[in-house]
């Protein structure tokens, strides 16, 4: 047979059976912490009609579709999972109940240039709240709560969550006259962590047309350390910055009742987000030890989710964790805790007799009480069959030989400290399930603090 | 705006919240189910490089397959999760340890004829057992206890697994001088049970050139209700045979020890399945109620899995369940357990005070014990709050209102029963606990009996 070099596409993340487990129990855990919340699942298809997909046209994502023809028809690859809820949210309108609150799991596709942490094919994680018309301030204000449970439940607590509302930046920009350049100002304003205040009043200047004074103002007002209390001195000068004070106002106010503690929230008016239908409340999360990283969770409050399919207004509130790019970090970072079980099974049943049956029968027993359980009956010397265990960091071995039968008992070795003993049955049932319970019970990911 | 008609690919299934609901937890049963026998998860990429993925070339498959340039790049989607499999162990295949367990739960793509029932994108849940250079029969045994688990874990009970042994149907082949032409018999010999011995017969003749008597012998071997003892007969007549007769015996033996009732299984010599890889016990399982559905988990034993990739010798053996169209059947059929809750959230809290406050830290308080929950605070009346609650299923609704604050209790209502009372917060969570909990514990699957 002619023979293909195997290989898998560059910007495809494939991991090893045990990074599969610990990228599982992240999305295990993520889709806990969202239910709690009363978000429902959804899956919608990978493949959409390139007509539908890109109804909303243009955009930077545009070149970087998967798009390919198939019979007569014209087909991408869904490139985040917003359009297709959009898609599915006009599409079952009259079925659907609103507030719609959904939660979605699922790879995207952006044939982005392939470099090391960038992904062609990326899980994203995303939840949305979808009202009819209207949509109250308070979903705004129990997101970050949200974005708080699912991180720390997977285990992270160095991050911090920063919100700003984009109505006071376009009410801000219209009160300083900088209304018409505001995407080009904010961009550059963007930079004032990397180059410094001084370098960006110079490109405010030559590449925004905005006066140096303007500019200083602006960068004061947005880089204090206390935003609300330097906002509150321009109250009253337009209604849009005033209604944005108000919102920021109540989601800060009742983001303690939700839980989130002050030491993992912020207000940053610097934040923006790129996307232009961002209109009030906006999201990010930093890993506190890694800012290079940049945002881990990012959404906002939309206006008009489905403007392109329907003539409903369907306002939201939505984040997005990159979840593949985010393993990817964890996984560099040394965060990724390997104390917890990725091994196959709890135990492995090494039978010692001619006929199988017994050792079949244990195992059949130890599955029917949920302990995960592997038989070896490969032709191999014992050594072979231990170190496979081993080797698969399976916890517990059992043997069934001929004296274990006649005494009705079985012989089992903890593999991890060489312990072998025989007992009864049940006695070595227990004692696997009580290991096996503690080492999946730790959270996934480990900061180091 | 200019509008597009949103809507979804023809032969893409795309659920409603609740059948999503129903869908996700037969797959959560699914992984639960194939963790217990020691399978780890796999995920890969479902895009590949199209001289990667048809690296084995031909076949009816080709002309389905999704297959488009990216840039430089020919690519394809996957049409089953066997060939990625197999590109997986041939690349890793240094840092797996054998006998390699794996189970995939995932999206495949086959641009067949859309039709209903038909699915071109749809989940298959596989599981493999890759061995290096060779693979012991006790695995050929195990699997039809893995079906069985699994299926009656999901609460199907009126199947029956039905198995065959390649190596017999190739030694009986030879033994009766038709080797050559045995896709062809064993195609014609498939229409056994819709047209009857004596089309059969005839088809034989004209279609495959079999002597008439050898024709009848043929279907009285295969067609027998005690195969293993019309077998018998032949022993000693070809190695091939024998050895199938050995393993077929073998399988049989071991079945109930692994937990597999008479009841629920059968040989069947008539089964062959297509793909021409199968080298020894093949399986098919059929829905007792229902063959018209065919097979609802097929799959057999393999001498190579990866021979285009590889050099080495994998001999594994593997089943797959066509997940979307199970589904598909299910409900159609009525099938699905409708009586489990498929709500979003087990209570929905409607604050009846200016300040949300109490009412967030009332759902925090609950969310933090595991209760999934919702607040509601859009401006509706009354009546359309507890109508959002009715409309999704939601069980419980708890209102938090000035007198329930004095008085430090709250007020639940149960939606099924109508009944209304004030409790301790303590005192509702319990109910509420308790209801779900029941609510949630059945099968997802009723058959009919």
């Amino acid at each position: 047979m002619e023979q293909r070099k195997p290989r898998t596409l560059s910007g495809f993340m494939e991991l090893s059976p045990a990074r599969q487990v610990q990228f599982d129990r992240m999305v295990t855990l993520l889709r806990s912490a969202y239910s709690l919340y009363g978000f429902t699942p959804l899956d919608t298809p990978l493949i959409e009609s390139s007509d539908v997909l890109l109804a909303k046209g243009g955009g930077e994502t545009e070149k970087q579709i998967y798009r390919f023809q198939k019979g007569d028809n014209d087909l991408s690859l869904r490139f985040d999972l917003t359009v297709p809820l959009a898609k599915y949210v006009a599409l079952y309108y009259s079925e659907l109940t609103f507030p719609f609150r959904r939660f979605q799991i699922g790879k995207v596709y952006r044939g982005e240039r392939a470099q090391r942490g960038r992904f062609r094919e990326f899980y994203q994680a995303d939840i949305d709240i979808i009202g009819d018309g209207a949509l109250d301030i308070i979903n705004e204000a129990e997101i970050p709560s949200i974005i708080y449970k699912v991180f720390t439940s997977l285990g992270l607590n160095r991050f911090q969550i920063r919100l700003n509302n984009r109505k006071i930046l376009n009410g801000l920009f219209a009160v300083l006259g900088l209304s018409e350049q505001a995407g080009d100002v904010m961009r550059t304003m963007d930079k004032l962590d990397k180059i410094g205040a001084d370098k960006v009043v110079s490109l405010l200047q030559e590449d925004c047309g905005v006066p140096s004074e303007t500019a200083m103002r602006l960068i004061r007002t947005l880089s204090t350390d206390k935003p609300l209390t330097a906002l509150e001195a321009l109250r009253g000068q337009n209604t849009l910055l005033d209604t944005g004070l108000e919102e920021l106002g109540t989601v800060v106010r009742y983001m303690s009742a939700f839980g989130v503690p002050e030491s993992h929230f912020k207000v940053d008016l610097t934040i923006a987000r790129g996307l232009d239908y961002y209109t009030g409340t906006v999201y990010e999360t930093v890993m506190l030890d890694h800012p290079e990283v940049g945002s881990i969770c990012s959404g906002g409050r939309y206006d008009n989710l489905a403007g392109y399919y329907t003539d409903r207004v369907l306002p939201g509130v939505g984040i997005s964790i990159g979840l593949t790019r985010l393993f990817f970090v964890l996984e560099n970072q040394g965060y990724l805790n390997n104390s917890l079980l990725t091994a196959p099974a709890d135990v492995l049943i090494i039978p010692m007799t001619e006929d199988l049956s017994p050792s079949i029968a244990l195992a059949t027993r130890l599955r029917e009480q949920g302990v995960r359980t592997q038989l070896y009956c490969e032709q191999k010397k014992f050594k072979q069959k231990l170190s496979y265990a081993d080797k698969l960091g399976i916890p517990f071995a059992l043997f069934m030989g001929e004296d274990e039968l006649a005494q009705k008992l079985v012989t089992i070795k903890n593999l991890i400290t060489g312990v072998q003993s025989s007992c009864m049955e049940a006695d070595a049932m227990e004692q696997i399930r009580t290991y096996c319970a503690q080492c999946t019970q730790g959270a996934p990911i480990q900061d180091k603090l």
